[in-house]
């Protein structure tokens, strides 16, 4: 274990790979540093073929719960010293999967905090943009489907959440998992018609009264530029990746 | 220890951070993937603090050897299983850093493989461009008064090669370290001025005879365009990268 002033934070990453390395970038970009050695120890896991696809496993086109991979990738974190972690996947935050993982780290890691992406964003919302009460939702299948955002953002926050319909949720579901043109397939450079669904369909929604966009899957800010729209657009990641900051290092958070 | 099919893949990283991100993305690309369970297990440590600047150190204004740090964080990626890994940082590569830390991995880490990114590249360069005679290096200041790639490359494999004179190793020095628009300090996006300084002395050590460029830092291919160039232009990380692939799972490596 890692024994040295600042704390480890962990992140359990290959859900998908390229958003792992998106979210530690996230990190990066947000800590206070001119020199390597003000950056702030991390350390990210990314193990995917042990963690199933999320919205497969909650469309019920896959039998194993992802929770048992994810929390094999927190045991790493753990036995290293982290004591902080995020995973790194909108659609793992849905109850069926988040729920018995926490279970999992909160019965075989004492101490072991894992933070919630959806709610670093409710609370980077309700604080920086008090006047936003209705939001658009941009994510995979397997998140609209679960409920998680409309159970997390309605029931407990109360705002209103949009959704696409049905077309445009397979448009954004082709947007992610397309052999051809998708984004877990063609991360770097993502493919122009990916970008061209996502933006249009962020757009659809702000048509119906969304007053901010939410980038519900963590493939998403790889191929969306925010200042393509005139409301703001909430990455969870990103508020994650800041919250983890302010837990483990708060003079390190740029910005404050 | 994780157990699974594939075997894990170590990085160490945080020499400096944003190089480790873009030494992993350098195994994603190269993986043959189109979803996330595809692709190969990873373990990026990025622990700066407690790895001092390796040219300081090289250039004695730094007294603890960047060896230990290293050596501490290829402890925590043998902990969770890997038996390979890479060092993300050229300079660390000199006789005077890696000599002691691979002494202490075989020492203490049984069974742990560190490769080599300089002779990653010498293979690479021997099998695909055995027409290239004469290489020009782009390097830190730490790198060149090492003289860990005039060993390796002119000593060991038989190259001849070109380093820039000392005012252009100054200026390749403020376009890694400047607080102003080094990429250590703004690597996202980095900076026109760092790009342009490695633009003009590249050409420059073409100018007197270079067949092709090293990238001996791992900081420079996030400000380098190899396609500004006519001829090839060597990253060592992409090379070492492909190389862990190759030693792990070579069914995934692309392009072969």
């Amino acid at each position: 274990m890692l024994k040295h002033s600042h704390p480890l934070i962990g992140v359990i990453g290959g859900v998908g790979p390229y958003a792992g390395l998106d979210f530690v970038r996230n990190i990066f970009n947000n800590t206070r540093a001119l020199k390597d050695q003000e950056h702030l120890n991390t350390l990210l896991v990314s193990c995917p073929a042990i963690i199933p696809d999320r919205t497969k496993y909650l469309l019920d086109e896959e039998p194993v719960n992802p929770a048992d991979g994810l929390f094999e990738s927190a045991k790493i974190l753990y036995a290293a010293g982290a004591r902080h972690a995020a995973v790194v996947c909108n659609t793992a935050h849905s109850d069926r999967i988040f729920k018995p993982f926490c279970g999992m780290v909160a019965d075989s890691l004492p101490g072991m905090v894992i933070i919630n992406m959806l709610s670093s964003c409710a609370d980077f919302i309700k604080e920086k943009h008090p006047e936003i009460r209705t939001l658009g939702l941009l994510a995979t299948k397997g998140t609209y489907k679960s409920r998680v955002y409309k159970e997390y953002f309605k029931s407990v926050e109360g705002f209103t959440l949009l959704e696409p319909e049905l077309p445009g949720q397979d448009r954004i579901s082709d947007a992610i998992y397309s052999l051809d043109y998708g984004i877990k397939a063609h991360s770097d450079p993502v493919q122009a018609k990916a970008c061209n669904i996502l933006l249009y369909e962020g757009f659809r929604l702000l048509d119906r009264g969304a007053q901010g966009l939410i980038l519900g899957c963590t493939e998403l800010p790889l191929a969306v530029d925010p200042t393509d729209f005139s409301t703001p657009v909430f990455n969870p990641g990103l508020l994650a990746a800041r919250e983890l900051i302010r837990l483990t290092a708060p003079a390190a958070l740029t910005g404050e």
